[in-house]
């Protein structure tokens, strides 16, 4: 464990005293996730050429990874396209009574135009279709980056199933409270390259994606990712802003996820187990 | 098994065609939960006397006991005091392509003053902490409804331990699809008075509140409830300002579920198992 790592494990858990019930009952001192706010504020050069700035997201999560949580959001949200339309990310003002800085400042690169209508990409009752699953996909169609149906990926079902107790290896704070989501991110031979824990699965998936943007790797073309929870659309969208062919989740997926895998041409897998799992779209890229 | 519950089942499951990899592999038909968007439109009645409507939400939700969603979710998110301030609620406008209708719309009653301020409740930039759990904790208390300190509300170990069970024999759509969460009211005696179910955690929540809403049950200060996930600052709110003392999670809590638990003098359970489980704060409740 590095020290940046085991700073970070001391801020993703509080300690706390418990009553036990059962047969080793009593009092005992524990630990818990830690979750607080994060504030994402961004910053920006307008067209007339003063600076921006607005407060666009309050997320409650693990803290650690907080710029990376920052850079994944703003680009699966669909507020920025890439590494290079950032300038500076980093903690903002003083640290809160309890010590942690619970704010990250985002300077937009000059040039960058924001579009704070995105952030309501949620309604979108101008469709056709009115409100519904299908106006859903559809408007992350039109802010669509990757295209994956034409993705050659392809891992080994025994790869696959490989991958939960990998990811779990890597989770050294849900060992510690059991209370926190993983992400990972996972290469053709099935190896977990980097891996990302929050008590909001969207956020593991956040900090995964914005650790791979900060480091200038967009498109993950290459990786699929695992994720210790169920497959929602949220994650769906996530995964398909940061190319993404395949997501794999250890829980159950949604209808929604099932369709959005069909329309963005991903691979979703479910409940993966060690020896055994479920494919819902596209199990070509499985062999 | 009621009309209406079986109507409710076949809206909550969605049939998919799945590829099984292990042991029993091979093509098979399988159900996932549904996941489809629902917006929340407010309607009602500005000091001008004229009429105001506004969408305030959009949530990804599993159709089914949606007017009992908006209810709850009003009430949680401090948007309404209680029944008396609604008028009418109901689905609104034509169905959509895949036949259902994802608008609820809500008209408040004449009188009832609208504060969409509350909305962005989660920008408490101005606590004198900064952003912080701490100041989380005082935007809830601003709105805080429900003293739970004085509760005198009991139950018996055995009875807490029996709900995970009771629970889950509740869950008809689990059972199908392995992907839904759950939560459940119950009593002293512990027998589970009733459940919902949803992709989101929050949303089965809010169903359950709202059920209770619109019957106008609450506050539900004779009631704790039992969540089939884990406990997070969110839930702790919900169930705060519907006025249930006790929660209990099947999974882990995060610190600030703790913090807010102290606070507000909840009792939070978590690691709910048949023999075993944790107290987290005010295990007097608990005998």
């Amino acid at each position: 464990m590095t020290r940046d790592t085991a700073l970070a494990a001391l801020k993703s858990v509080k300690r706390v005293q418990i009553q036990r019930f059962g047969a080793d009952g009593g009092k005992r001192d524990d630990v818990v996730a830690t979750e607080e706010p994060l504030e994402i504020r961004l910053s920006w050069t307008q067209p007339d050429g003063r600076r921006a700035q607005q407060s666009i997201s309050i997320t409650m999560r693990t803290p650690g990874s907080d710029e990376e949580l920052a850079a994944g959001f703003l680009l699966t949200e669909g507020i920025i396209a890439g590494r290079a339309e950032l300038d500076a990310i980093g903690p903002c003002g003083p640290p809160a009574a309890n010590g942690l800085i619970n704010v990250v400042r985002v300077d937009l690169a000059p040039g960058v135009e924001v579009d704070l209508a995105r952030l309501e990409r949620h309604f979108y009752t101008s469709s056709s279709c009115g409100v519904c699953g299908k106006a859903s996909l559809e408007a992350v169609a039109v802010q669509g980056r990757y295209d994956l149906r034409g993705n050659a990926l392809q891992i080994g079902a025994d790869n696959l199933g490989a991958l939960p107790e990998r990811l779990r290896g890597m989770q050294s704070v849900f060992d510690r409270t059991g209370g926190l989501h993983a992400s990972g991110l996972f290469d053709a031979a099935g190896q977990v390259r980097a891996s990302r824990e929050d008590v909001g699965r969207h956020n593991a998936l956040d900090k995964l994606i914005g650790r791979a943007l900060l480091k200038d790797e967009l498109p993950l073309s290459d990786c699929g990712v695992v994720v210790s929870g169920r497959a929602s659309f949220e994650l769906m969208q996530k995964a398909m802003m940061a190319g993404i062919p395949i997501l794999a989740a250890v829980g159950a997926p949604s209808s929604l996820a099932v369709e959005f895998a069909e329309e963005f041409g991903m691979t979703l897998v479910g409940f993966l187990q060690a020896n055994r799992f479920n494919a819902y779209s596209r199990r070509d890229r499985i062999v």
